[in-house]
């Protein structure tokens, strides 16, 4: 897709730490034999994501017990970047997560999608009860759903991260939790940052105009960049193929862009797509893994399989090289990556402590 | 209604002060040249309320607007008890809001009847930025709508009353709220204390067994009784004549059964009816008020021109004779008032401080 560029160009080249996707969506991932993980994690590395945090809400199904987690396990055998699973609440399954604790990263609340919508609230507290305190949250919840579920990780002392945040309302609620001590955490998906309803009216999943302003104004209060789902929603909307693989690659090219244009800094970037997402959610280091990007010399996104808003826009950012391991597992865009490198760190601790002092950063309402 | 009992009797009788039914619904409020203000104020004050604050929301009409103030004003040219009336917020009267704040005692946040349910936190924030930060906001929010609107008033520092728990859910959640300092304070329609789905299926609003017990469970987190709307919703829903005077009568005869049976005690009527609604709502003082009432004589309570769930029941507890400005203006039943003594408080101000000073008690989140 960078045919016009050169690798031993003159241009100055910046080396950022692995890159962490904490919102990998991959629509197959507890349907069996299905071959989404791996274009995912192809895709994945080969942009300069080293490490995926996989969301476990598929398309029709999701991480909810043990047998979907073996399932989306056995699709793993070729994996291209490191990855880890998380199960998702359902109205019902806090009793199954106690066994599922120790085998996922993180809980996934989809508060939209709980099913028996009739008291929510209840439904998580219970899931609040059951969950590790050192444990990561996530959650998708949004507008009402989002006030109450950052009351009750408040009134329960959980840190709790709100993924793909879209709307100036949503983020300014953030940003007042933030200011009151809140434990609350965010990240954006770099499509809402760069795409809008005006563009592609077809997709209301995607920010309003006012709503991605106040997206970039709030940028302080954006903890993460993240993929998620919405280029796939957005592929959908479009009546485009929704691949697993859509929006990957236009992540650091995006970010590169506005950076070349002043909006962003190098910081930015390793701030919300390596320190913040490894802080935030207790991940491992990758020490011998590394993406170097070209930043500023202007180019045309041209077709690939993978089906991309940006074809025909001209970026300023590329990614040049990407090593895993150690090893150069993507050039120019030509992924060299066997699919033996990437690992589970599903069930990976950070650290061993005592569940009650592991939550120190917690803010206390009283 | 109370014919067997002989107001000359040995039994002992209890002083409390005037009640204050925090809660008053009136179906006609905001209709002009209804007579529901009449009925329910007489009601009242025979019954031992010696001031209500009156709910803003009638049936077809609440008070929104100035306008509406006025119609329901105007209805108020006799007046059995002292009273005061409240706005309530739409999705879009924040600006007119300001005109109201020193007419009306309080601002009611009906979270589950805005208009426009697109974005009611948004909304809701909207509402705290203008209503002055020492006056009271009472909400009928229940479940998410309730969570939301507690993280709201936290978050801005904002006092927020909770009108009409029914569920183990709300009351758990208030409760634990309550315990991290959050500045909320809570009552319970009479009704809602003494009768169940069970006993009336045909009304759903009544709290099930399972919610009632819970209730009984959480009284020291019960700040208040109210009458509210629910004994006019149970007689809407059991195609019975629903009145503004209905349920008003039994509140006292009920809770002072349950006296008699050791469920509860004086001081926590007194606490309920009288102290902490004037603590949380600000109200003016009653000196020469009083209720005096007979506890412990059986008696079977008899059909009168207002339908209730009583008739029939053995009851422990009479009203026998409420003072008014040091006039009797009820004695075992008969109302002796002409209606002239009751006073509009609506624009009364307890203390002139600067709004800053206001909220001293007010819990910080940080
Ligand atoms: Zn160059
Ligand atoms: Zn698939
Ligand atoms: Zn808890
Ligand atoms: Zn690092
Ligand atoms: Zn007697
Ligand atoms: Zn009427
Ligand atoms: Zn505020
Ligand atoms: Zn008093």
């Amino acid at each position: 897709a960078v045919s016009a560029l050169d690798s031993q160009s003159s241009h100055e080249t910046t080396i950022l730490p692995g890159l962490i996707n904490i919102a990998a969506f991959i629509p197959g991932v507890a349907t069996e034999g299905d071959a989404d993980f791996e274009k995912a994690t192809k895709e994945s590395i080969a942009a300069g994501f080293s490490m995926i945090r996989i969301l476990p809400m598929g398309v029709g199904n999701s991480i909810t017990d043990a047998a979907a987690l073996n399932t989306a396990l056995s699709n793993t055998k070729s994996a291209h970047a490191d990855f880890n699973f998380s199960v998702a609440a359902t109205s019902d399954n806090d009793a199954q997560l106690r066994e599922l604790t120790n085998k996922v990263a993180s809980l996934f609340i989809p508060f939209n999608h709980l099913s028996g919508n009739i008291n929510k609230v209840a439904k998580v507290t219970g899931h609040f009860g059951v969950w590790p305190e050192h444990k990561p949250i996530m959650t998708d919840a949004k507008t009402t759903d989002l006030a109450s579920i950052l009351l009750l990780a408040s009134l329960h002392n959980r840190k709790i991260h709100v993924t793909s945040v879209t709307t100036k309302d949503d983020i300014t609620l953030i940003a007042l939790s933030k200011e009151k001590g809140l434990a609350v955490t965010c990240d954006v998906s770099v499509y809402a940052l760069f795409f809008t309803q005006e563009d592609f009216p077809e997709c209301s999943v995607l920010p309003t105009v006012e709503d991605q302003k106040a997206l970039w104004q709030n940028m302080n209060i954006i903890d993460c960049f993240s993929i998620g789902s919405l280029p796939y929603q957005l592929a959908h909307d479009l009546k485009q193929k929704p691949l697993a693989s859509v929006g990957i690659a236009d992540a650091l090219p995006l970010l590169c862009t506005a950076i070349s244009e002043g909006r962003l800094t190098v910081a930015d970037i390793i701030a919300r797509l390596h320190e913040n997402p490894k802080n935030i959610f207790d991940l491992h280091d990758q020490p011998d893994s590394s993406v170097e990007i070209e930043i500023g010399r202007p180019y045309i996104a041209e077709e690939s399989d993978v089906w991309s808003p940006l074809v025909g826009r001209t970026l300023k950012g590329v990614v040049k090289r990407v090593t895993f391991q150690g090893k150069t597992v993507a050039l120019d865009g030509q992924v060299s990556s066997d699919g033996t490198l990437g690992k589970d760190w599903s069930a990976w601790m950070p650290h061993t402590v005592v569940p009650q002092l592991s939550s120190p950063s917690i803010a206390q309402f009283d």
